[in-house]
């Protein structure tokens, strides 16, 4: 796990809703004068989760005891296909005769679904050769990947990143214009209660536009913002009345080498961030999304939001702002 | 309900996934050679959910039954705000002393989140005057926005879609080198079972991918890809043989106009598919998601996927932009 | 919707363990002692849901449109085969080229399920008959029964029962031994986070010890146990530091005539009991869980549980049926 | 894992719904005739999840290093408090400040919550001594007990059970009078379609009323249905025309010593069964699920389920039936 240093960074934002930037903005500004975000980030890994069918349960059960014997000979042939690939775990689950297999994978700076997909079908092979399994599909939805799912919410993929801030009072009240004790109540009715009566998974208030603005802008893979929808926003007013302010990313998939983030202009929003590494990047994101919540969840208290959306619409916006670098994505 | 004219379509994608832009266009061959696709739409209406404080359960009752009487005038008032915006219905839920209510509109070709806020706020206002309830948030995540639920997945949300192809199993056998049966196996133990496993609400294999490219391509806000990555694929062979596919969106939040849809690639974009209306435009996502569905199924069920990312990576493909022609035919 | 009248109620509980026992009866202290428990039932209806095939969309949408032209017909079918049956409305769903549908049944004081069967038995005949669907299974789960489910949950299923209390601190404080600070933390760590990161549908604490115990004790079908663990606790400490406690059961299946209350003993539970209806039956049922939730949570926050488990274990607790006393006031 | 010999069992049923042993009994006999069924039991363990606040996520995230560096010794501690307790592995959840842990325990032949109850306050109040954590509540809901989540579908509470049938096709004809083609439909579209759309986590037939027949019968919490209503139903028809038939419970919690199962008639029921061990009992009630799930499906199937019902209603049937031995309720 990693835990941030000190440091500023630059987020890179695409989007045409002029609201979310200047929403994230004042996050930035409340969160930067209460001291920052501390942020933390663990490493999952990519996986992906074939499906075999075999004769019955037996030959199932098998063929799972079979993978778990020879997992280092797998990993070594796994890891011949990518010199930045690493196989970490398996996790197995026989339904029928069907054996579900879910294959976690390190892949460096790279989001990493392809390379963990072809270190897959080598695996897959020889697990065909070696036991009575057949494969039905090399992604069995056992990965999952671009759905939303309990799955990765309670096992986590890619990255899990937590992000925390302590906000004085008088920084509430001075930079969001609403008390502690109000943001509390939006977080507890809004995210909470009114999640739980939507059976959603996003215990959240927008999670997936600050991710879907800065996927954008930096390459990545617009369909991975399912997963970035998925998490927990909490808070807490403290006995000296300050406010405790809290994100939970259970599936962050990302890569700062590979895919979209080749290209020229996605390349240049990368560079702008300064990351070290997509371990780095992941938290940048986890505190633009803590800023981009608190902000919002504000704004709500404050019976702000209609009000801003008429200021800020998405015409004609070009505003740039301190810490935040803002890019209209060009197709 | 609308239903679908005899047509043909072109499909602009912005992806850096070459892979993507193949499948979807094997595909629209497939379906093409097979007659065609059927796409039926049904306009739920946007949503927004503010969530209300009473002081009891009784408070909370009274103030649903006054929204409920007062439906006609809340409408009035509403409309008042914009001549595109109608609203449909309501629905309600009482839990603790909250009361959330879930207003439902008719906003034209736009998504319509925007005009669909300011419009709550003003009834919002005039409940607040007229009851005891005091709103704690605009939006209560009663909505649900932006955020994977059950509650959109059941209830739906902006656009339902509905999209099927019967194939020849000859097409089946040609275009896509696999059986129909070996197309319902990985239909059902992938897209089903392998979903049920995973506490997925996405019983398909890749909708957001597709929804994703096209959402980039024409300026729909990127986060609502979160909505269009719930829905159900299935299949079934016919006793001769044949095989029947099909895809369910129960909510997929689209516009033609207004948002992204102003700036220029985007409207470029949005001109090349020449719709006449969000409805239009949402079958033919339907088409284009269902075209995707098949082929990386059949990718799957051949063992070709691995392959194919290889051969089409994201290194190296130029078009961004590339149009897919696609029919789509009235049953 | 029924609200309740100011009335005494004895709950009979059928249970193995002795602390259940003695935690709702100092529940029912603490909410006596605060002048009552309000209660709302509103009777959702039993449902039966049958799955039908057609040829293509076009002809599922076909009969779903004939159901409901016909529905005044298909009503008067279905009453005929019991005079204690009313139908009253029903869902829809289309997915792939199935039609779905969720018949809605007033079925008096009985629970209803086996009259809701035969009535949809019918009604599926003449659909049959006069649409080309053709009925795979009479029950499609789209009812959902005995199975635990967001559409039940969401839309409600047989009884939805609401309750709440609003306790003063000092009863809180010399009752249940705790402040209600504490009590609001376990609400919102224990069953609102908690239940979160578990994705669960049960944001309570014990709703099913309570109903289970009931059920036993007053012959309602066992299974339905499920649906009665559905459901939210919230609470909320007032200005004045009282205590709000509520408590929201979306699914409650029970009866008070047919199935298990015609046996010897649970007829004589059920007359202990005094209630008119089923409604008011649902009533006691809701007040008792809020009695016992209250009790657990208070208990978990003194850090009491193991205590009491060890104290009042399954051995040597005579008393099956311990009467409780317990108060419902109006508001 | 165990896997089940070759031995035959009594089960005992205690329910007023006649259909069901009928049922449970028609299903006995097709797999009887078949060659019998093979069932798998895995012991995941009872859990009980604790949840603990702390000043920041650096504090929750060194607690819970801290648990996993001293977890010899507070195993230790937890078998201190019961001989027949081992304390197997844990599970952590950081969100916000607060660390949520999942004790996993074998408890022999128990059911084992009480066991676990008490095991885990003693690893608390250490917890507490040794780091800066306090405990919240003894149960945060992590555990989760009786309440249907995804945390115990996906990685299992209890027992978890898999059973299967293979069937050739003259005895599904024979004796359940439809064909395998006609079970497979009803699996898919009710069991799987159904569910998908109405959001359950059942993704069976109706496992909770075999459960709850039998649970009663044998002195189990009958607050336990809850979780027994979890899994899924799959079937395939194989070249050879034959049908392969599969339950899958991920969470069965059950006991053969302590709590109900002292009590009289529920000792002389577990004895009727002749079980060795509770891995044995859950295979058995593995089996009769099994049992109970083919022959409800063929039932519906044939289209022969309200008339079952009418024939065996709840009144006066006391029919005993070859391998089911049925025990009325006595309360």
């Amino acid at each position: 796990m990693l835990e941030s240093r000190v440091k500023e960074y630059y987020t890179p934002l695409a989007t045409t809703e002029g609201a979310l930037v200047a929403s994230i903005s004042r996050g930035c500004k409340a969160t930067t004068e209460s001291g920052g975000i501390t942020v933390y980030v663990e490493n999952i890994g990519i996986t992906r989760g074939p499906v075999f069918k075999l004769k019955n349960l037996s030959e199932a059960m098998r063929s799972e005891i079979w993978i778990e014997k020879n997992f280092k000979n797998l990993a070594k042939l796994a890891e011949s296909t990518s010199s930045h690939l690493k196989l970490l775990k398996a996790d197995y689950k026989v339904v029928g005769r069907n054996l579900f297999v879910r294959f976690y994978f390190n892949t460096g700076d790279a989001m990493g679904m392809n390379m963990a997909t072809i270190a897959t079908e080598v695996m897959v092979k020889l697990i065909e050769q070696k036991t009575k399994a057949k494969c039905v599909s090399l992604s069995g939805n056992f990965c999952v990947d671009k759905k939303p799912s309990w799955l990765n919410f309670i096992l986590g993929r890619g990255k899990k990143v937590w992000a925390e801030c302590l906000l004085p009072k008088k920084v509430v009240t001075n930079v969001l214009k609403v008390t502690p004790e109000e943001i509390i109540e939006v977080v507890e009715k809004k995210c909470h209660l009114g999640s739980m009566i939507s059976g959603s998974l996003g215990y959240n208030s927008h999670f997936a536009n600050i991710a879907a603005a800065i996927f954008a802008a930096t390459g990545q893979d617009l369909a991975h913002v399912v997963e970035a929808s998925l998490g927990i926003t909490s808070a807490e007013v403290l006995e000296n009345g300050d406010l405790y302010f809290s994100i939970y990313l259970p599936s962050l998939i990302v890569g700062t080498v590979g895919g979209g983030t080749h290209l020229p202009a996605q390349q240049e929003a990368l560079k702008i961030m300064k990351v070290g590494s997509v371990l780095e990047y992941a938290m940048v994101v986890g505190a633009a999304i803590l800023a981009g919540e608190l902000s919002l969840i504000a704004s709500l208290a404050e019976g702000s939001l209609a009000k801003a959306h008429q200021r800020l619409g998405r015409k004609g916006q070009v505003d740039k702002m301190r810490k935040i670098s803002k890019r209209i994505l060009s197709s």
